[in-house]
């Protein structure tokens, strides 16, 4: 990481340093809602060919960069890239959500499984990040990403979204066994995933605990938990003596926040349900926090984006260590112009302006 | 309230009294799982039309009754009879979720409204009340129930269920004074239709406040908090000199319980997020609680039900106040013989048997 993008907002606030402004980024910004993205995805056929080919990846990437001030970019890609090179096949079809073509259907199945070598079938992913990471030239930091082993594995059993995740469910109350095989599968990779992201040249990690919000309380530890906290041990923090900050995005998981920063992320990504100065006093003042607008607030005029912006900043409170997001991604729909209101109106009330706080 | 009535296990762990083996009941436990319901709603053709014959509706209501040892009979109905008697006109079509004919689309459509009047428009719930009682013989309590004035509210603006219900909340941001008379006129329906339950006959009265999870925590209170105090302080406690328990189940409001505790609420219903001896802690031992296993663990062999069983039982402890429920309504496609095996499971497993605790 070079000197400029170590001392950028972003890595500041994830470190828990001091910043001139409140920095913000957006789940999903590089995607739908934006028209250049339509054009672009028409173009090329499929959701999936545009994370494959590393051009399109990177141009979608630095799209909402071009648009807007935001402090970081996040590779354009998807949280389900790991199934897919186990031989998933991940497919998107309009109007519905992700699916796989070969779900796992059979303990066998399972038993099979091996982590993939990011080096050859993600290959596309790191090209893509090497490609963005040349062309922002050291000005924002780069998000890496993958779903989280739980996450993996819901859609990996059931082979499509799901509000329940049945199947993942069956497996890990009557195999368990194989759940374990499973999970400590994923872990491997997912780890495997972000060090090979690292090497590429990411600044900053980020793993989405998307479905472990409906985990039962006595069955998060072991389904989601512990393979969060394999995934940490074996994540590299130093690499070409860059110190790579992490983030978990743990939707639905207000009640696991003490155990999440236990573990030793750097940051906690939070959902809009979350009380900020609650979440602040469970995890301390050595965690970083990001969220957590309500997205549909996007949907509301100018003057109501100002009030509900400044309450969540106000919530969160002068502290440093917090960096601005929604508490969930960005739905489709949204006027790209909300996004500059809101980009811009962080940047304006966040610290700096209202706190006095800098460098 | 009849000798046996006040007597029953439901009413007792609904008071926090000492009951002889744990009660159990299951949301929607007359429904689509059911074969026997199947073959009436093919023969009535519409799940409204069974809802609004009330010999129908009493058939429903029954019929799990029959078929397994449950303490508590629930009307059969739909949490969105309300806003149907205001007009909105509620559909159903097979495979979708509910829908209205004609949601809010305006403010001057929020300014007409009224409650209803349930002795009139409602009157169908009533008579299958009165229905059920009589079949029931006093046997079991009858538990009758609303949607929550903001759940409503969710579903008037949005015409249909959401993963967002973004026009509910862009009326609650952008226009509160029309948001608060919408959420002050379904405060009233709701309480008087509880009310007119009660008169009917009902045992008890419960609240499902299914969409109080969506809110962002700083919205909670003017949204969903104040009304549902709004509707407890109108609610009747007292008919014909029987007291009326009731219950709020509070999905996805875990973080909330210790406002819901305060309230007054006779019972908080928790689904299966929430650690149940954490929930005890937060709201002491004169609120009941109800839940909250999976509704996943259905799909199981009976080996894994009963072991899912006792770990709920076990961290609920044997307290008593203390009602066995799915953390969520039962999913569609359960074996009802596995619905069988559950109840007996809680009834062998509960208070009586493992604890020594009896009356």
């Amino acid at each position: 990481m070079g000197e400029e993008i170590s001392s950028s907002r972003l890595i500041r606030a994830l470190f828990c340093q001091s910043v001139d402004k409140t920095p913000v980024w957006i789940m999903r910004q590089a995607g739908r809602y934006l028209p250049e993205y339509r054009t672009l995805r028409e173009k090329a056929g499929s959701f999936l060919m545009l994370c494959k080919t590393p051009d399109l990846a990177s141009e979608l990437t630095l799209q909402p960069i071009r648009r807007f001030d935001l402090d970081a970019a996040i590779i354009f890609s998807d949280i389900l890239t790991i199934p897919d090179a186990m031989g998933l096949e991940l497919c998107f079809e309009e109007g519905q959500g992700p699916y796989f073509k070969r779900p796992l259907k059979t303990l066998a199945d399972i038993r099979a499984l091996a982590p993939p070598h990011p080096e050859t079938s993600l290959r596309y992913v790191c090209d893509a990040i090497k490609t963005v990471k040349r062309e922002l030239g050291g000005t924002i930091p780069l998000i890496g990403f993958s779903g989280s082993p739980w996450t993996l594995a819901c859609y990996m059993l059931e082979g499509k979204g799901s509000k329940t995740f049945t199947q993942i469910k069956r497996l890990m109350w009557e195999a368990p066994l194989e759940f374990e095989l499973l999970i400590t599968c994923l872990s491997q990779a997912v780890a495997d995933y972000l060090n090979a992201q690292i090497t590429a040249g990411v600044d900053v990690v980020m793993v989405f605990d998307t479905w472990g919000g409906i985990l039962a309380n006595s069955d998060y530890e072991r389904a989601t938990a512990e393979p969060l906290r394999q995934v940490l041990s074996k994540l590299k923090r130093e690499e070409l003596r860059r110190k790579i900050p992490n983030i978990i995005y743990a939707k639905g998981c207000g009640d696991h926040l003490a155990a999440l920063a236990k573990m030793g992320w750097n940051a906690i990504g939070l959902d809009w349900m979350v009380d900020p100065s609650w979440a602040r006093q469970i995890v301390g003042e050595k965690v970083a926090l990001q969220g957590n607008l309500d997205p549909a607030v996007l949907y509301c005029k100018e003057a109501c984006v100002k009030t509900e912006v400044q309450k969540v900043l106000d919530a969160f409170g002068p502290a440093p260590g917090y960096i601005f997001n929604l508490g969930h991604g960005i739905p489709p729909t949204v006027d790209p112009e909300r996004v500059r209101f809101l980009v811009d109106a962080v940047h304006h009330f966040g610290v700096g302006e209202n706190s006095g706080m800098g460098l």
